[in-house]
């Protein structure tokens, strides 16, 4: 695999899956030219006068599309979890006989675990998309076929409009449909809310099928994916789990470590004069995150302050916050809990969305570059302020990148994170997998104080004089090597690159090496 | 210019303005290869991070979009009569000394007549969009340098797909924008309702500028057209008069022998047993079908009917019976009316919608044919059932063909039109342009009775028994000619081809010929 160093220092491929690529080449310096992939071109004639998609079974649909060895399938990870779809969709496909499929999720999850077998058996190639829990393993042992390729949610717009990835399948799991294919995820007994993640698969794959549990009248409104988009609709007798959605990473933590270091975020953000009238904010699906929002909430009725608009996968912390008025607008990708799912349906100022508009950096401008603070995750950063997402200090592939990078462009980002987890710290020398440069993490908030990238001159003279617990990252970096006992190991890995993570814009920023 | 005779035996230029056409091959015969256009792909590293996309003016917009002598300019009609930016819009291109523009409107109106001194200084080259009034008459009289291409408004949105009409600017005025460009037609003191028309422009053009006279905060919801979308926002006094979108063809008749044909279309419509529960049903904005649309309401009460969906522009009808619970769905892509305006702000059961999903024919299948009766009107109607709706008996262009296409598509379509206008007979041995091939025309309804086409042999027995006053076609043009004095003049018009009629499919269908 040739190699060459990009504007981050990384060692990345020039060529993925046999296709040539393009090194980071720095934060806003890659220009796309040309223009957008167009859809096929179809017909009236030939889709049913009635209006009627409906096909007996997956199978009958998967067979109309004209499925074929080695095709892109792509599926959205609305359900988390919960998701009953994409397993069922790769059994027919294996029954089938299909093999070689490179299956592009919008995101994977330890349910999708079965789906191994798959890639063993030769009927999965590989897989474009987070590589979590067992999936994870699988690739960082180096058994996957073909290299993995992790992109944020803008990134995968961005990848399927720049037309770097071709679907030729999508598979969306909808809540409510009609025949015709209108369908959103709001209503229903599977109601799972936006359906934000499947808009760009409908926009831009050859062949879309709906795959349905709750087939309404015509017409499904509001249509969140619009029929027009729409070549089969199955009806299935169930699509997802919706309590599942709540798996993982969408709890409020409870440690009293985590708790202060969310309470120290929400302290720097008021210190730093950054919750004000008007203002807006992002936080991740995390423990620390949701804590964090849940200080802001006090804060904000504490100084009588209200936000213009929440940015991001909602739960019920902002939808109380929308309800009681103290958030104008909810503008919601992926909801992470019931709450959110009935407030997208029942709430209009709860708007389901994609990622598009929020967070695709090839277009003219998106939501997150205007949101004021965005609290986030992290696995590692380094001295520089780079920041991982995907791997620990083992190599290992655990976690998808989301809409982290996409998240890293507001005015503000912090990371709130502890600064060591089972005795390994997080503030280290080199992050494994560069993941956000350093130019965007603003920054880091742990339970031992707080960092601030001495590029953000503004922030450090907007917080003189305050009695933060400001603290120098590499005086971090020692009280944390002390108390672990020294610096993580260096990761053992080789030197076969088994996944790479591409930066929001379509570069390649990192490569992940196999674990040995 | 070279000719050819087509699939309707129409003669149509092979060439229209210099680019290769395909002549009418038949309802469904002409099958699109290939794939649809794609916009050009964009940064967010050129577009501000703060999201402000406010420029001074107009002529600031149009400088930074790169204006330059010969491109396309795009404007949408949903203030119809009391439009006021594209007078203002090539006020300022004149200034700027910039020629030969490609005017692409989704229709224009009498108001616009203005803009025939920039035809006549070199300003705009060409126009194409419907031609009434006195742009018609220039049209008609061959003044205008350029062909004038006619396309429905499904028609226009194929084009654009298809990549028939590359447009370079396309200006929309938004009765409700935020900075970033996210706007609406629902909110505002230029309030109009949905912007469906300018839905194609805002996604297909290369450069899009949104025009508003209303800057509310981000985020403007809900987002008719998304922010992402535009490149620049303006904002001006005035954008439109709401009170001049009631104009021309929006207001019901007060003649008797036309209030007798929509009495008779709704009798016809129940005893063909079209009204039933679940029906749905579109009217156009003439007289007649409004009468119609008063008619069926009576109908539906008596019987304790409820119709799923009303399709196609809305007005206080359709608006009182939704929230009357007589209609479940209003799909509206343009309020004919202030009341239709304030619905599709307040009911979320009136879907503001776009061409794409309801009339596109290069799509997988369109709402036109999902609709069990649409009510038309049409300027005359041959014994083949042939119509028109463009030119009447003198050849003149007089009415664009907005939507009327697309409709004829419905389950069942009727044509509901007095026998005679002004002494000049409407049913005809031939149409002066073929706008609508006879398969697609079902059943006539004039005041002197009902004429059913042949082919619908289905029709013909479902109305078997009724004491509905059946009438031959043949027989109804004789009876018309005998109270007018004979079979309308043929149309003084000499060989030069002034305009064509394209059918939904992109292929030519008519040509309207230089009026002598």
């Amino acid at each position: 695999m040739e190699m060459v160093v990009n504007a981050a220092g990384r060692r990345v491929p020039i060529r993925i899956n046999g296709q040539a690529v393009f090194p980071f080449q720095g934060i806003g310096q890659y220009k796309p030219t040309g223009r957008m992939v167009g859809r096929p071109l179809r017909s009236c004639a030939d889709y049913p006068a009635d209006g009627d998609k409906v096909v007996p079974d997956i199978k009958t649909a998967l067979q109309q599309c004209g499925l074929r060895d080695g095709m892109t399938i792509s599926t959205h990870h609305h359900f988390r979890e919960g998701d009953l779809v994409a397993n069922r969709l790769f059994d027919c496909i294996a029954e089938m006989g299909v093999r070689d499929i490179r299956w592009f999720p919008s995101a994977a999850f330890v349910c999708h675990a079965p789906l191994i077998n798959y890639l063993e058996a030769g009927v999965i190639h590989h897989i474009e998309g987070s590589m979590n829990g067992p999936l994870g393993d699988y690739c960082s042992e180096g058994k996957m076929r073909g290299t993995a390729v992790l992109r944020s949610h803008g990134g995968r717009w961005q990848a399927l409009q720049d037309g770097e990835v071709h679907v030729d399948i999508a598979v969306i799991a909808a809540p409510a449909a009609d025949r015709f294919g209108n369908c959103n995820g709001a209503r229903g007994p599977s109601a799972c809310g936006p359906l934000g993640y499947a808009e760009a698969d409908a926009q831009f794959a050859d062949k879309v099928i709906v795959v349905t549990d709750h087939l309404v009248p015509f017409p499904c409104t509001p249509w969140h994916i619009q029929g027009q988009l729409v070549d089969y609709v199955v009806l299935v007798d169930k699509i997802g789990i919706p309590e599942k959605i709540v798996a993982g990473t969408t709890q409020i933590t409870k440690s009293p470590d985590r708790l202060r270091i969310a309470e120290l975020t929400a302290k720097f953000a008021e210190a730093a004069g950054l919750i004000r009238n008007g203002f807006s904010f992002q936080t991740g699906a995390g423990g620390i995150s949701l804590a964090f929002t849940k200080y802001l909430e006090e804060t904000m009725r504490r100084n009588k302050i209200t936000a213009s608009f929440y940015l991001g996968g909602s739960n019920q912390l902002p939808v109380r916050m929308l309800e009681e008025g103290l958030i104008d607008t909810i503008i919601d990708i992926q909801a992470f809990d019931l709450q959110a799912v009935c407030s997208t349906r029942d709430n209009p100022h709860h708007i389901a969305c994609g990622p598009f508009t929020t967070y695709n950096y090839h277009g003219k401008g998106n939501f997150n570059t205007l949101t004021d603070i965005a609290v986030l995750g992290a696995t590692q950063v380094d001295l520089e302020y780079n920041a991982n997402v995907v791997t620990h200090s083992d190599g290992r592939l655990k976690h998808g990148i989301g809409g982290w990078q996409n998240c890293l462009f507001a005015k503000c980002t912090v990371l709130a994170i502890p600064s060591f987890r089972d005795r390994i710290p997080v503030i280290v020398d080199k992050v494994t997998t560069l993941t956000g440069p350093a130019e965007l993490v603003d920054v880091v908030v742990t339970e031992r104080g707080i960092c601030i990238n001495p590029r953000r001159t503004d922030l450090l003279d907007a917080i003189k004089g305050t009695k933060l617990p400001l603290i120098d990252i590499k005086s971090l970096q020692h009280t944390v090597q002390d108390i672990c006992g020294g610096a993580p190991e260096p990761p053992h890995v080789g030197e076969q690159v088994v996944a790479v993570v591409k930066w929001v814009d379509g570069t390649v920023l990192d490569s992940i090496y196999r674990v040995l």
